[in-house]
C-alpha cells in the first residue's frame, strides 16, 4: 500500500507552495525534488495568492494566510512553546486554516495539544519522548488530538506515531544521527505534503509513507557514510537516498504496525 | 574565444552584488567563489547603494532598485508568469534599469517578452520548450526580444540559445538530471553577471561562456555521481566543476554553434 | 587546557541563538550541530526575547537588539566598512550592548577600533593582512582594541589572532582553500560562542580553541579532497570534521602560542 502512495508521487509530480524558514529552505527543496514533486516558494503577501492558486498543496512552516479553497495544507508548528509567538501563531493556524496535516515533534504537538510540554528551543525535549514504555499512553494522545483539530496528526522521534483519529501508525525507522542535521523534519513535513497531494483519497497512509520514507532514507544515508564523514554527508546522503528510492524499496524497509 | 572569457574572471576576480533569493543563495555564493569571483549578498535598501557603488556588476533575481551608473547589470525574471507581482516587477525593471543581460528559462522569457506562455511554478512549461523541431522559430524569437529589450538574451533549458539580437549562440552542453536540483538557474545567472563583469567589452560571448560552462560542469557532476548517489551530489559535484575548471577544457568541451 | 574546552561543549550541549544571514545560516546550524551544541534561529522581533530567554549565547551577526541580561553575546561584524548601515549598525552594537567577543575579519575589525581599513565586500582586503612581517603592530593593534572595547576580540584570517587585551594567541591552523567557501567566517563566530558559553568562566581560551577547531578542521577537510573535489566538497569535508573532531585530536593538531 505503501508502494502505490510513493508511486503516485513519481507520476503526478504535486507542485508544492511553500511558505518556510531561510535556515532549511534549500534542503527543503532538493528533498522535494528528489521525491518527484516540485517546489515553489514564496511568502510575499502579494505573490501568495496567485502561487497558491496554481500549486497542489501548501506547506505552513509556521506562517499565516488565508485558506484557498480546495488546497491541501500542512502544518509544522516550529518551536511551538519556544516563545509565544510561535505558540500563538500555531494555534491560530490551527484554530482558522483547519490543516490536512499537523507534523511536528512531540513537545511542538503537546503545546498545540494545550499539553504541558517542555520545549527546547526547535528541538523536543527528552523528557516529552515518546518510548515503548508510554507508547500505550502516547499512541491515545495523538489520536485524541488528531480527532480534535480534525487533522491528520504526525508526531515525528525516535519512534513516529501517526494518526487520523482512528488508526495510528506506529513507525520504527530512522536513525539517531538524524537528530544531528538541521533540516530534517523541514524536509519531513514537505515529504508528507507531497505525498499527501498526491494521494488525496488517502492521506493517512501517504503520511506514514513518507514518515517511512524519510526514516529509511535516514538509515541508507547512514549506512554510506565512510571514515571522516559526518552530519554534513549525512544530509546530502539522507536527500540521495530519496532521490534513489524506490516502491519496492520502500515496502521491504518500511518498519511499522498499526494499532 | 570562450576561452579568453573565462581566464579574464580568474584574473579579474569580479566583485558582484546579488540581490536575490534564499532558497538557493548559499550555492549562488559558492558558484561564484567556485569560479573564481566574490559575492556580496545585500538586500536591505539602507545597504544597497553602497554596497552596488564598490561591486563590478549587480545580479537581480526578481527584485528592484535604481540604476547606478555604470554597472553591469543582469536580471533573472525568476517565476515571471506564475504570479502578477513576479510579472510586473521582471516588467518595470526590464523597463527602466534596461539590464545587461536577461537570463531565465523559456517560459519566463516568453512572459517578459509578452507571448504566450504556459509557466508552472518556476519551472519551464513542457509546451513552450526549445527543441529542434522548433529551434529556427526559438532563434528567431529570441533574436527579437533582444533587439527589443537592447539587452543579451540567455533562455536556458535542454538546448541553450543566448543573442544580442545578431548572432544566437545554440548550446547543447547540459544534462537532464539538472533540472533536479534547485538553484542551477540562480546560479547559472551569477556566473553570467561574474563573465560580463570581466569582459565589458564582450558580454554576449562572454554570457555564452557562463551558460557553456554551467552545462559542461553539469557533465562533469554527473559522471562523478557514484552508486547510491542523487541530486544533493550533483548540486556538489556541479560547484566542484566549477571550481576545477579550466579554460582548456571548457574550451574543448563546450558544444555551440553560432546562427 | 583546549580540550578542557571542547569537552564542555560536548557536556553542556549550549542553545545558541543565532541572528544571522540568510547566506550561510544553514552551514552555521550545521556546524553549531557538528560540534555538539544546538542552534535556533530567529529574527522576528516579537519572537526573540523569548527565544533569547531559554537560550545559552546570543550570536548576533550584524543585526540590533537589546542585551538581555546575564547572556552571552558574540557580535561578527560581516562587512563593517563595505557600506555606511552596516559600519554604523555594528558600531552601535559594540557601544550598546558590549558584547563578550568580537569575531570579524582584519579589514572588519579594523573599521569598528575606527582605523583606516580597506575592505572590499565581506572579504578582508589584502592590504590589511596580518602577516608576520606586521605581526607584532598586529598584536598590539588587537590587544587595544580588546581593552578599549571591554570584549574578547578574534580577528581572523592567514594568521588568527585572538585577545582579551592581555594575552594574545596567536593560530596558525587553517588552509587558503578556506577563503572559496561561503561561511566560514559565519561558521567560526557560532563555534566561539558555543566554545565561550560552555566555559564562561574562560572565555579568551575557549575562542582560541574554537578558532583553532575551525583551521583544523579546514586543515581535515582539505586533506580529504578527492580528485576532482572542490569548494562544495569541502564545505561538508569541514562540517563532518567537525562533527568528528575530538579533544585529543585538536590538542594534538592546534598550532598556537601565546604573546
Amino acid at each position: 500500500m505503501l508502494e502505490n502512495c510513493f508511486e503516485n508521487v513519481k507520476q503526478k509530480k504535486p507542485l508544492l507552495h511553500c511558505i518556510t524558514n531561510y535556515v532549511t529552505v534549500n534542503d527543503v527543496a532538493n528533498a522535494i525534488l528528489a521525491c518527484g514533486a516540485s517546489p515553489i516558494m514564496s511568502d510575499e503577501v502579494n505573490d501568495v495568492s496567485d502561487i497558491v492558486s496554481i500549486c497542489d498543496a501548501l506547506y505552513l512552516n509556521i506562517g499565516a494566510l488565508a485558506r484557498d479553497t480546495g488546497k491541501l495544507i500542512l502544518l509544522d508548528p516550529v518551536g511551538a512553546g519556544a516563545s509565544t509567538l510561535r505558540t500563538e501563531t500555531a494555534a491560530e493556524i490551527l484554530k482558522t486554516l483547519k490543516p490536512d496535516i499537523i507534523r511536528g515533534n512531540i513537545s511542538e504537538i503537546k503545546t498545540l495539544a494545550g499539553t504541558d510540554a517542555a520545549t527546547r528551543g526547535v528541538d523536543a525535549s527528552l523528557s516529552d519522548a515518546i518510548t515503548d514504555a508510554n507508547l500505550d499512553s502516547s499512541i491515545a494522545f495523538v489520536k485524541s488530538f488528531a480527532n480534535a483539530a480534525g487533522s491528520v496528526v504526525a508526531v515525528t522521534g525516535q519512534i513516529d506515531l501517526v494518526s487520523d483519529g482512528n488508526d495510528c501508525y506506529v513507525i520504527r525507522n530512522g536513525c539517531s544521527e538524524m537528530s544531528r542535521i538541521t533540516g530534517t523534519g523541514c524536509m519531513l513535513s514537505a515529504l508528507c505534503a507531497c505525498y499527501a497531494a498526491a494521494n488525496p483519497e488517502n492521506i493517512t497512509e501517504a503520511t506514514a509513507a513518507a514518515v517511512c520514507l524519510m526514516g529509511f532514507s535516514g538509515e541508507i544515508g547512514a549506512a554510506r557514510l565512510c571514515k571522516g564523514a559526518g552530519n554534513a554527508s549525512l544530509r546530502n546522503h539522507i536527500i540521495d537516498a530519496i532521490y534513489n528510492a524506490d516502491a519496492a524499496a520502500l515496502g521491504k524497509g518500511a518498519r511499522y504496525e498499526i494499532k
